[in-house]
């Protein structure tokens, strides 16, 4: 019997357990109604003891054990922790921190992505368990590794890397001319001679931004080579999906790596307090690929590694449960299911405890499991409705603020989602989270605050075909600022948003340490925050002006047409209530229709064979409101609902129309 | 004429003063009534000027002419600072800190414990200081070395120190299939083939809290056999009693070290704020031993290491001084006579100034030296009562809460000091402070919060056969949930407590964000902290309840009944009031009558062949109250009380029944 | 024709930029009024790309075409920032950190001073400059390096660092002995037995204060040696004066420097908030030599590096412009004229934007270069008038409170500006801020507040003669306390202000935690600060007395004659408004006469053969009051003021008498 989505499921690490401690968790997960587990994550010295010696007939009577009662199993490589005989073997597998000192057996992710011995021996473990249960009718998936970045801020910073960091560069430069060129690295006789003298740019010295930049795309493109090597040996042997859980952290291109990938595997561990940012980031990675990602991690009720922390109220584990179904995904893993006994992270929430007793959440799991049982055949056979509205996010712009924040404070990510994302998610303007690589056809608006450069993957050329066929860009602050090497446009303070935009840019400022007026078009005013560009019109229409300080009487907020769309220009960031004002102007003459609902309301329209509906949840632990234009009923209770309604507290509801 | 205590004295550094100035200073000594001065500390270079060069005639010089004056001395071994030509030689005797680095000459407390040349050295100087002194009748005692403590966290990771880990782990365990499956290494690929493979745990890395704690332990044990090699040459060429000045801070196992020694030396150097805590330290060594401890080092009225800081007002260091005989003492001891007039620590508070000058305590000292030349018949004849009343503190629960808090923010000593000693004391419920590994023989009743084994020294087994025999144990919360070797226990949350309890645990919830109602069996309510256990009593009864959250209805504090004792467990930490509320009901029961006095009193009644009596002080600088049974007279100032009487701030006195 | 002073300039960074660009920039440098840039600060790689390939043919176009615009030019010697050449073929070049770490390429300041390879090369290229533009029309002075100072704390730790180190030590004591009983390294075993022997006293060790400021002090030297290579040479091949770039921290010995210099240059980037701090620091270069200093670098409306911060606001630029004129210099230059378009430092304000546009300031440029025209020929024919008083500041004293702060949080560079200098210039007592190796000849009043030792450079003995002479000394608290190796006397607290001031200290406490009330001659009582001297007077006149605690009835402040002069000691720091009334009656014993102005006021009288009048600047962007004594025109504007006058927000003026 197939397992079907929506798959509720738990990390589970049997190989730290006898066989009765597993049959005891195996009663107890059909209890729960947990139908997938993820296993094998960090068990390569259970796999491999000792070189060339294997041994996975304890993994198979797990997985069969699973099997027989209906569970099916998510497979993980075990590349993350190798054992000890192979660090001892060759330490130069163990990542070199940036200050020379050499990474411990004992931790995880503490080995070279590019070392070549390590890489062997990881395509000989994977290639043996892709063997064993790529054929597995009970194995649904696979899960390379785990949560990969570049460890420490700069990666690995050993010799192998340091010399394909230079090989990359001569290969992507061609001259050292070119590079210094390009780098402009007169400043400060930085210039090189040979590649031979790139230094790594450890994080002790104040180092050229540009440098620091190729650096970091370099690990990234090392940990999604090191992927690549994998996902092949896995498609050659194995018929289940591949992917690689991912965090919401900035470390590897996600865009670039979920090419090579099946599916989009995702963790988080969000509190109370900030649930609405796991939402961006699925958000953000469903629009990855055209099938439903996985929610590989989540904590069931509090978070843990040498503490327990973050206490989750009553009816959290439901809806963080069912948040990736509503947007988009097909399954929910919790970490972990039993609490471990020994080792580090001993004191993380958990399904039951390490000595088998069921959480005081025990329930709510089951809920949830009946709900997406009830909720299946809908789920399976519709697909979250396309809002046609579109926010760039960038792991490059990330870095590029990290290395150079422009205004003091200025967090990338934070301000991303506390000043983009929070006000429309909270106005039911439910974007895409979008790479700049993303294919823009489905959408009529799109956003790009804080895009620092247009020249990732053609970005600059795409947008503006895009927007002459009648898209509409809001674009800044603080956008088409760089060159894709980090340095600034010489010839006007950006790239080609004057051009495009039909203004000058008369005078810059940063928002520190004050904040500047504008007035709006309706005669309100308000203070923009962040950064000051004040325009001159060459063209365009301002929407709103500055009535202070050096940037008196200069456009802080402009609109053109170019083509068939239009351009609005942010030189400064407004206020929450100015940009949820302009947003849902702009969407309404864009044909996009928000839902009516509170801001704390989370509601998804669905639509496919199985009809039209929404997965409605509230998340803030409030109680929430919802206006339904026609009748429905949620396929949960079986209620039936009209008009407006009330949306309790941490509730989740999949209404369909009649 | 034999010097008899108690002892008031000062640490003295004449190695680096003419000695015209030392004649000024012993002229001084006398005018305070000093009459002990532990010297040698750190003058290696001075008695061993060269390898095999001893020098010790200046020191004669200064220990005679100290016995001229009537001031006897203790002779401290100079160990923790070895001189240059030592290191210099053989750069491995210094430490190697966790980072890979090499302690510098300079500083003390630099040279490893366990490296074989530096003991030998050790054994040569303190061989022949023993030969010079170990028969001198003006010298009263030894301290070996000072202030010994793993440095920097992880202490001395050097080769030596690596190996010598690696063979007592061999030591331990005998295999390594053993110390796999002890520590359960199989999560993250942890599992060793060799013990050569078994790493230094270094703070860098997120280490197994099994190899950490016994990391820490394998560094006490170090740290306690060099003291017993230097215990050994003086017990073997010294007639006076040997001990090593220890410190209020986690880093050697004080109940062992003072196995191999005859006196319990501690230095504290607490603050006006705090004083209370040098009282629970002081609790916490007076059971060490049976002889009266010596406090060897507090400061006179600042701090001051590089900044003179804290200073101390009028009658602190009256009180202050008085605290160690209050607490069953013998000797107080500040630091230091004289200022430094070059190196570090120039700042330091003093009795005379580095001039010489008398500073503005000099007064104070001079009557605590009369007090204690009044009291001495009556302290010298009677100790301080045991009131029967016992609480754990464990310098390895100290570990295993350092590497593994349970709760955001907890601190395992602060925890004890302010939520556990401090309402004990201030309800006059003064108990003694004891190891896990003490005799349990002295006690009515036993608080073991925050203790995670109670495999530490066979106390689960003892403490068992108390309880059987009569005793009141309070236990948790935190307590008996882990092994010896900070694994969890897999069969229950607990290694003994539901089944001597009768409870079941069916839920645990960390205190993190919030706190948790509970109803006690007055039905008044208030909320619990830290940690909380819910449990179903099986035979148990119920004293308090929670009344909210996933916890409602399930027991808080449980009692029941085991032989002829009891046990309490406390699910959760109360407030102070129900604390002290519970404490006094159960000391009540079992005969523990607390004095009579305000919060701010400290009054420690002493009995003995000259009679009964009690030590009063106030520590708080504020008017206290106390009451007397029945008529006592002040052998200090000859005044008589009765009844109600008065306590003036930072006052002390010697109440002794007519 | 010749540039004359004032000069209003920037930094210049031609290298990074295509010959068009430096057209348009000198266009709107001449639109700005420029007259003076910066340039060849880091060129290092474009004047010698490879090693003996030398190219300045580049900077020599760029110098030509300046002169065709009547810019002027300051050369630098671009040794901070050596080539990859070089680095590369003699790594030991880098500078090593006191972790042992090498620095890194891509960085400034990572060469080291005393590698001889190192300045062989700087030799090199500098004497190639020189003979390039030393005697060019168009070059009107030379900067040395770049911000010379030892880097992150410790300066250079590399082995050729600690030769010279132990060279120096052997060089300045003779005997290791000798070294030994003047640091006293008795304490702890620190005796060495040979100069080989002493340690790089590491940040990571607590090291011993004379070892610490000894090192210091070396290092100091060692840039000074550095600089004096560079210097010689110029001498020797160019005509025109040389200095270098000094900063307002503690790193080289200022007036040290300044003897082998010709002209001192000062860089600085005050805020809003902390103008203040660049006048202290103006009155202290101002005395270091005759010539007019220049300051080469300041922001012109934001700070910024990785961000861009801390905007001024309108009228910032002209007033912070204007300071170094008022305070006795005679150029000002911007960092930057054009923002960097690569590399490092992206963000800082500067006059116009990377892509060529003036920014917000400009026109604020424009009118400070016609006020220094219009002002030019007042102000080359006269010179700020010296009050008579003066304030010492001493770089060795606050390396001593660096190593030994005394007191928690004393920092001795706040303290002197915020306590002292600030309380003073306020009340228009206006200092010059002299090194204890300046001539004391131009004072009859001079402060020595926080100066540990009076044994730099002789002061003892030159303040004795200056008090005996008339002069009026105050001193104190935490003077005279400190040998000038780090150590205390040993015969009193002081060296010689006992028995100069006619006291004799009974007792010392520190201000922590709390402070001390004093009384005044006229009865008020107000609380001390710091640091607490209780005197017994011998002759002296006790000006304050001590109300309460140990010092009760102890002199705080004590004034006594000596010669023709007096001597006032304070045993503590006096509120701002005691200091004040203090120094306004002392100064008006001594015939000072402030001007009449509001505290936010800046007036410099100053005269010379143009006759007599005063610069005039509002410091904190509100209105403030001035009194004329007779009508004066201001030259800017050519108003005519006379009595009281409005002085508005961040105004300029110079005043001169008609």
């Amino acid at each position: 019997m197939k397992v079907l989505p929506p798959y509720l499921g738990a990390a589970y690490y049997p190989e730290d357990w006898p066989l009765d401690k597993i049959d005891e968790d195996i009663a107890l997960m059909k209890e729960a109604g947990i139908n997938v587990v993820r296993v094998g994550e960090f068990a390569w010295s259970r796999m491999e003891p000792e070189e060339g010696v294997y041994d996975f007939q304890w993994l198979h009577t797990v997985v069969n054990k699973l099997a027989e009662a209906g569970i099916a199993v998510i497979m993980c490589t075990p590349t993350c922790t190798p054992p000890i005989w192979l660090v001892e073997k060759y330490p130069e597998v163990l990542v070199v921190h940036d200050d020379g000192t050499r990474a411990q057996h004992g931790a995880r992710r503490h080995a070279c992505p590019n070392n070549r011995v390590y890489r062997q021996y990881c395509e000989k473990i994977v290639t043996k368990l892709a063997e064993e249960f790529g054929n597995d009718e009970n194995v649904i998936g696979w899960q390379i590794d785990n949560e990969m970045y570049p460890p420490r801020g700069r990666g690995c910073c050993c010799p192998t890397c340091h010399e394909k960091f230079k090989d990359t560069m001569r290969q992507q430069f061609g001259t050292i001319e070119n590079l210094n060129r390009t780098w402009g690295t007169d400043l400060w006789s930085q210039t090189y001679q040979s590649f031979e003298q790139l230094p790594i740019p450890r994080s002790d010295t104040w180092h050229h931004p540009s440098l620091l930049t190729a650096w970091m795309n370099f690990q990234s493109d090392s940990y999604i080579e090191f992927t690549k090597v994998q996902v092949d040996i896995l498609h050659r042997l194995a018929k289940q999906p591949v992917g690689t859980d991912m965090m919401p952290v900035n470390g590897l291109n996600y865009y670039k790596i979920s090419q090579v990938l099946d599916v989009v595997q995702f963790n988080h561990y969000n509190s109370m307090e900030n649930l609405w940012q796991a939402a961006f980031w699925m958000d953000f990675i469903r629009p990855l690929k055209q099938v439903p990602f996985w929610n590989t991690e989540t904590q069931t009720c509090w978070n843990g590694s040498t503490t327990a922390n973050g206490y989750k109220e009553k009816g959290f584990c439901r809806v963080n449960s069912w948040l990736p179904i509503a947007l988009g995904g097909e399954a929910n893993l919790y970490w972990l299911w039993r609490a471990h006994w020994s080792g580090q992270e001993l004191m993380h929430g958990s399904v039951i405890s390490s000595s088998g007793r069921p959480l005081h959440i025990f329930d709510e799991v089951k809920e949830v499991s009946e709900g997406f049982r009830k909720a299946g055949e809908f789920l399976n056979n519709t697909r979250p409705v396309k809002s046609g509205l579109a926010v760039h996010f960038s792991g490059y712009a990330w870095w590029l603020f990290e290395f150079q924040p422009m205004v003091n404070g200025f967090r990338y990510a934070d301000k991303m989602m506390n000043a983009v994302y929070r006000p429309l998610m909270e106005a039911q303007l439910r974007p895409d989270i979008i790479d700049p690589a993303a294919s823009l056809e489905d959408y009529k608006v799109i956003l790009s605050p804080f895009l620092p450069t247009l020249e990732e993957s053609g970005l600059s050329e795409r947008i503006k075909n895009w927007v002459y066929n009648g898209g509409t860009w809001i674009v800044g602050p603080l956008s088409d600022i760089r060159t894709i090497h980090a340095t600034k446009y010489v010839d006007a303070p950006f790239g080609y948003l004057e051009d495009w935009g039909k203004v000058y840019c008369k005078y810059q400022i940063p928002g520190d340490p004050r904040d500047f007026i504008v007035q709006w078009k309706d005669d309100h005013t308000s203070r923009g925050s962040i950064w000051y560009d004040g325009f001159e019109t060459r063209g365009a229409e301002p929407i709103a002006v500055y009535t202070e300080g050096p940037l008196s009487g200069l456009a802080a907020v402009t609109r053109c047409e170019m083509g068939k769309g239009q351009i609005i220009i942010l030189g400064t960031m407004p206020t929450k209530e100015d940009f949820q004002r302009l947003l849902l102007n702009v969407a309404k003459e864009a044909g996009i229709l928000p839902v009516v609902a509170s801001s704390n309301v989370l509601a998804v329209p669905r639509s496919g064979k199985a009809g039209s509906g929404m997965v409605v949840l509230e998340i803030e632990n409030r109680p929430g409101k919802l206006t339904l234009e026609r009748e429905m009923i949620d396929i949960i209770t079986g209620n039936v609902y009209k008009g407006d309604m009330d949306i309790p507290p941490y509730s989740a509801m999949v209404l369909v129309e009649k």
